[in-house]
């Protein structure tokens, strides 16, 4: 088997990545998927998922919402925001109600239960602060580039009106 | 049931950010939601996912690899890198074979379909590079800060033995 199997090993740049190891979308997902395990051991104790949290926060700061608002804000689709919030319904953590002054729009508000839920929420980001060992300047740095980043160019002209040339 | 739900509005910073637009870690999760949909036109063609492309670059930079040293690689674990590989295989790009002088090991590589999508794999970076109008030092420098970011402290102090100060 060994003898008919060509080996591959990569050219290395000078800093000794391979093609893997330069990509930043591979860095992007790694971050993200070390960010997500690092918010485990907090979130685990209050029975929530990262993306459950986030929806959480969102919540915490706007209530009631449509769920289409609440999709919208966490820019999730109609396919990921809705299973998501009815498994925190099913968790006594929201309610969902149609809308008395609109009947074909679903209102997302938080329970008693939910509400109780808050300084424990709102708690977690100072912990995951330290865990990362950045600064609030760092982090806000950061912040800013990565909402800046991986827009559509529709997204982006919509987000980035004037300031910023475009691609010739 | 308007009358007794008690509406939140949170309070915004300077900038106008509530609570969750704060968060770092809703931006990164934001960013890499939005760059695996970005490279989705250009691995559909491929018949790729966004991880079964890490995979592919991975197996590109070199092959053959244990499935134990892929997921290493790609920072996945067996139960998510063991089915990723076996739907590879199941695409005709990826065999796995038992290693001849270590049963107990799995050896991934290329088949020649695999090897084939070479050029159109190795591609897809530049337009997607394109796509964010980043600047390759750009690129490098938040590259960097990405790889740096969300290591537990275990993970940290290895990666970074001496130049970095510990949390007090």
């Amino acid at each position: 088997m060994q003898s008919h199997t060509k080996e591959i090993q990569s050219k290395k740049d000078q800093s000794g990545r391979d093609e893997l190891g330069r990509q930043l979308s591979f860095a992007l997902y790694g971050a993200a998927n070390r960010m997500i395990r690092l918010h485990k051991p907090f979130l685990e104790p209050l029975g929530l998922t990262f993306p459950q949290y986030l929806a959480m926060l969102a919540l915490l700061d706007k209530a009631p919402q449509t769920v289409g608002a609440l999709g919208a804000r966490l820019d999730m689709d109609a396919g990921t925001i809705t299973p998501l919030v009815k498994r925190l319904e099913a968790a006594g953590m929201v309610t969902r109600v149609r809308d008395r002054t609109d009947e074909r729009r679903v209102l997302v508000d938080l329970t008693a239960q939910g509400r109780a839920l808050k300084p424990k929420i709102r708690g977690v980001n100072a912990q995951i602060k330290a865990a990362c060992q950045l600064t609030s300047e760092g982090i806000d740095d950061l912040r800013q580039t990565l909402e800046n980043l991986a827009h559509p160019a529709g997204d982006w002209q919509a987000a980035q009106p004037a300031s910023r040339k475009e691609l010739p």
